[in-house]
């Protein structure tokens, strides 16, 4: 019998409806994990049990609330929680309590969600990085960042989590943890009450054990009827996107990927090569630039009124920001504009884009959270992107192949994703 | 002599630096208008005289700071103060402070800005007035959602305010007030700290008594080298709008806008008329359809926890909101999306657009703030809009030109802006 912390939250949704176990079992034993794992992953910044059972007991005591009734959710610690400290990985706002639940904490609790916690972010959801260590072996990072969401889906620590990408910051760690992430097209979840780091990218996400749960949870996030996740009816048209940065991903990453497009197209999927016009040569480049631009602007109030408390990894990218000439950055918000159709042209004629989730398996150290290499594209782009957790690599660690879509297709997404995930892995 | 509360910022800021005037001064002039002045305007939810004279004092004290040393300017109260309440124009926010100044008060503070007060705006920015009259007739409405900066402005109760357009909140009060309003390209201004209401359009911008306090506070905000501003250096090609809506402005618009157009075009600008195809016809229902849909969301904390602080008006467009579908939403997503790729088109060869900025005078009474009838488009198409007050109407009451830029040239929108301004009037 699957103990409770391991039951995916639409299981675990469907046996609290049904009368079958209590969400006060179910949070006690996510409770218990993390108590037994804190140790080795701290994935979390807070967790408050009493809290926690106190949510449950009174979900229990009452009619099914939502299609979340009874269901512990982690909150990455750039979201405002009402009752919990949301410290946004920052010495600066140690000890604050936020006045509101941000948007996505109150549509959890309206459908029925237990707020369990709030996990580890990076600074800002910067680049420095938090204590999490990957669950599968705590001697590599677990990515970031919005490591702890990551590490404690993956550790059974909790059965759904929400994370924010600025870059990379949901899909690498999702594939270096595997679990299933998605970040949707850009704006589709409210981003009220979340910490700004670079506003022009900044997007909130949903990881979860299965694509049923992401789905569920991100029904609850859009205000939506959840209704269960079918397949599309036929296979997929993928373009194999390799990406100009291809050559920086591993050999394990290279075969995975290969292999899985030869794999899906045996399978009856149609899948084709995309490569990318030189236009999207430097925009790395760019993308760096407009977030450091943004950054220097976003954290006015930390930069002036804090600067003690500003980590140097985020003081010299606000150095690198305040650098930054504003024609540059027009420059670069255009040319990020005129992408963003080109890339619906390139991409017409497919349901999805298959390409790799990071360059290998989550790497040893915990200094830095890892590379947004086959991330920043497709975030940029704005498009919905999906990380599958369907490869492990040679030192035992998961690795993920991403799926992406056209912007505002992130249902067709899901559904394309059913199929692929049924016939991805060897 | 002028009264120190009629100076521009840039005047002010200049005879400060120069040590002819000090902050103190300045400030306490404002206070003394605002005293004399609130019973019948309005235009202010706090202000704190001591706070606000012992932040000039201190900068009195020392060398000057920035571009805004020792400037009074006013906060729409949907902006974050560390240290003054923030309300949102909600009951549900009596009393509340914020633990963090908002990025664009930061970035003011930093200049050297002093914080003179929060002024009043509609719920949430949205549709719900609050009590601001227009400072030339009580009788009559000053424009929202940036009612009290608008006023305040407008009324030498302060030199520089900022205000937030979801639709039409900055023009049209700047309009019917009298003012110059900037609404910058979207996502220019950080909107770290500000309350959300439709992310996909809620902007930012600034208002003051001339467009060099207009491009001083604009440098401020972009954390960028505040210059002077100059003219472009020949007369503009304009694009002379009267968009699908003219038949809702009144005659005195109509006959304002032609005469200005005219009037440019002897002055030596190459006016054309600018007809917009017929994929903009439903444009406004679009616009309301995405606004309702993410406020149905942006506001959960608000709908869930605090049903009862909710107005009528705010509850019926989430309710309008959650009845939206979700697919209706994503295609009129796709259908802005296709429209500012077709807008650039269609201004390809013209500097700017000149375009009414309401559909006439302020109206008389208070229980709603004007239409958003010469602003949505605009505003949806992310475009950079700038108020001027050029007219007079029947009634006595200011009217506006609007002028109107591509994405990411607000620069060469005020530096055209400047030439319009000199040439408008008759």
């Amino acid at each position: 019998m699957t103990a409770l912390n391991e039951l995916t939250a639409s299981e675990a949704a469907r046996r609290i409806a049904a009368g079958e176990i209590t969400s006060e079992a179910l949070v006690r034993a996510c409770l218990e994990r993390i108590e037994a794992r804190d140790a080795d992953v701290a994935a979390w910044v807070v967790v408050d049990p009493e809290y926690a059972l106190e949510q449950a007991r009174v979900l229990d005591a009452g009619p099914v609330s939502g299609p979340l009734h009874g269901i512990p959710v982690g909150f990455k610690d750039v979201i405002d929680t009402a009752d919990l400290p949301t410290r946004y990985g920052s010495p600066i706002y140690e000890g604050f309590v936020p006045e509101a639940d941000a948007a996505c904490v109150a549509l959890t609790r309206a459908a029925g969600g237990v707020v369990l916690g709030k996990t580890v972010t990076t600074e800002f959801a910067g680049r420095h990085p938090g204590p999490t260590a990957n669950p599968h072996n705590p001697a590599h990072t677990p990515g970031g960042s919005s490591s702890g969401s990551a590490a404690a889906v993956a550790d059974f620590q909790v059965p759904l989590a929400m994370g924010t990408q600025t870059a990379g910051s949901m899909i690498r760690p999702s594939a270096y943890c595997g679990v299933y992430g998605l970040k949707p097209t850009f704006g589709l979840f409210s981003f009220a009450g979340v910490h700004d780091l670079a506003e022009t990218f900044d997007t909130l996400g949903v990881m979860g054990r299965s694509l049923d749960d992401i789905a569920l949870f991100r029904a609850v996030l859009m205000a939506i009827d959840a209704v269960p996740l079918e397949a599309a009816e036929s296979p997929p048209r993928i373009g194999f996107c390799r990406t100009p940065l291809w050559d920086e991903a591993d050999k394990a990453t290279h075969d995975h990927l290969e292999d899985a497009a030869a794999r899906l197209a045996r399978a009856g999927a149609t899948v084709t090569d995309l490569d990318l016009p030189s236009d999207f040569n430097d925009l790395l480049t760019v993308t760096w630039r407009i977030i450091v631009f943004e950054m220097a602007r976003a954290l006015a109030h930390e930069k002036y009124a804090h600067p003690d408390g500003v980590s140097g990894k985020a003081h010299s990218m606000i150095v690198d920001g305040e650098a930054t000439p504003l024609e540059t950055y027009l420059d670069d918000m255009r040319l990020v504009e005129r992408l963003r159709s080109l890339i619906h042209e390139l991409v017409d004629g497919t349901d999805i884009i298959l390409t790799p989730s990071a360059v290998g398996e989550a790497h040893v150290g915990h200094s830095d959270t890892g590379p947004v290499t086959f991330n920043f594209l497709w975030h940029v782009m704005n498009m919905p992107a999906l990380n599958i957790p369907a490869f492990t690599g040679p030192l035992g660690l998961p690795m993920g192949a991403q799926l992406v879509a056209c912007r505002f297709d992130d249902d067709a997404l899901l559904r394309h994703a059913v199929w692929v995930d049924r016939h991805i892995r060897s």
